[in-house]
């Protein structure tokens, strides 16, 4: 059984309209609504994957049952009033987001989510937290959780942004997942070589360290070795939630116990596969097997930051 | 104790944006959120003129709730999954509006809206019933509703649009509110003058009607005679939930058995105080004693539709 956790939950939802146009009425055509938030969209794709996932995390009154209704079984604590919603307005030929800020956890709900992980972890064989946090919670919640997995011998992996991924570099022990962006913040500065820079990161980190670079596939260092996977071709689509279902085939391999080139190509595969999928938290199967058989991996001395 | 009817409740949601950009990301810095519907927007403005109020009507888990949080008792049929939103996204320069299209009501919800408006009759003074219809509903179902309060004996007001209108003014014996449009619908044309048109309907529904012309105010016609109220002069400001606060004027006026012209003056007065408002569902009380001083009141024999 894997676990996600998912602090800061979202009910993503799309509206259809004829067009977009700021100052007039718009009458809506369709409303589509899925409950969302990083570590549940990496949840649906181990589902999907047929992996047992459970999704945990903060929530409201009647979240966790929108997540079942998807087919994942979820716990979430009753930490927020509302979940908030990252809307969608989508037309012909323009897609508009507005996301909205979600509210304050309410007192005592991070150590509720310390609970809730500690009693689920028993009998795991991997943990994925992902995503911000509610406005009100110690930016430390998630390496808190991610070192009650260390402890207890469960593989775990961050995707982390900002002051939650700064303060789980400086506790140390989990995989960390940044993109290119977040790396950059973390370092104060444009990195120079990735490979230098991901091989620096899990020295300090005392664990690995995965880059996720969109296009460029995902680089991995452990502090000794780094390995780059790729896809033969660039894949056009959908980038949201492709860091997702890379981070979901990272906890797998760590789970199954996989070597890092294997589990590195398979979580190549899955970020491209996600890329075809219109919707983040799925991927397509059929081009997962092409990319999983196509994909390149490989020992990488040096990457250049920029291209 | 008025009562008010919403079969086809909302809420009213409001995002804060520094500037919407159709094809662009934006983070919302505020979120504002406010339960509605018209007949709700009556039952708020009836409150704020510390007149006792009910809100009864079609709604969702929790919705009655977030009614009574703003001060108003509410009683509302478990009948739909979710309550639609009606979304406005406001910057600096523009207002936004989208319009969730709400969801169908489940099988019953009607005959349990029915027994519902039945056992809250007796003891009250006025009902209003305001608004549209949730898909899957009878069209019919307003002016059953209004056959029921005619019935008790109790003075009811129908503020409809399309079918329901129609529907209402082939039952007949309620008052009719509509405005310019929904009356140009309701004729299956243009009227040619409005006296005539109000006259003829009256007569044809066995009921007075009044009708609501923005600015040009009010005008009511009970079959024999017509009255005509307005500002003394044109108010700027928000004109939504102007027809709802002259419906509050309307039902108010009937409960305390006021006579046409000292009803309609009011009625139109709070119209008038309601554009100054900038929430629908609120009145500028201190406008609103101007503007009743100030109000213009008097038979009217002919009036162009066009002007």
């Amino acid at each position: 059984m894997i676990l996600t956790v998912t602090c800061n939950p979202a009910v993503d939802a799309t509206y259809e309209v004829d067009a977009l146009v700021a100052g007039e009425v718009h009458r809506v055509r369709a409303v589509h609504e899925r409950p969302g938030g990083k570590g549940v969209n990496v949840a649906r794709v181990l589902h999907q994957l047929a992996e047992p996932v459970t999704a945990l995390g903060l929530g409201a009154p009647g979240f966790a049952e929108q997540v079942e209704a998807l087919g994942v079984r979820a716990r979430f604590v009753d930490a927020l009033p509302a979940v908030r919603r990252t809307l969608v307005v989508q037309d012909p030929v323009s897609t508009t987001s507005l996301w909205e800020p979600g509210a304050t956890a309410r007192t005592g709900a991070d150590d509720d989510l310390v609970e809730l992980v500690r009693s689920s972890l028993p009998g795991s064989s991997g943990m994925v937290v992902s995503g911000s946090l509610p406005a009100g919670l110690d930016p430390a919640l998630p390496a808190r959780l991610a070192t009650l997995a260390v402890e207890a011998g469960v593989p775990v992996v961050l995707d982390l942004d900002d002051a939650p991924l700064a303060a789980a570099l400086e506790r140390g022990g989990a995989v960390l997942m940044p993109n290119r962006d977040e790396l950059t913040r973390l370092l104060g500065g444009e990195p120079g070589d990735l490979v230098a820079a991901a091989g620096e990161l899990a020295a300090r980190n005392r664990a690995p360290v995965v880059l996720t670079l969109g296009e460029r596939g995902l680089l991995a260092a452990d502090g000794a070795e780094c390995w780059h996977a790729v896809t033969a071709e660039a894949v056009p689509g959908n980038p949201t939630g492709a860091g997702d279902a890379a981070a979901a085939g990272v906890v797998r391999g760590l789970a199954r116990g996989d070597d890092w080139p294997d589990l590195l190509g398979r979580a190549a595969a899955l970020g491209a596969a996600a890329v075809l999928s219109p919707v983040a938290g799925e991927v397509d199967l059929d081009a997962l097997e092409e990319f999983a058989a196509s994909v390149r991996v490989g020992p990488v001395s040096s990457m250049e930051a920029k291209v």
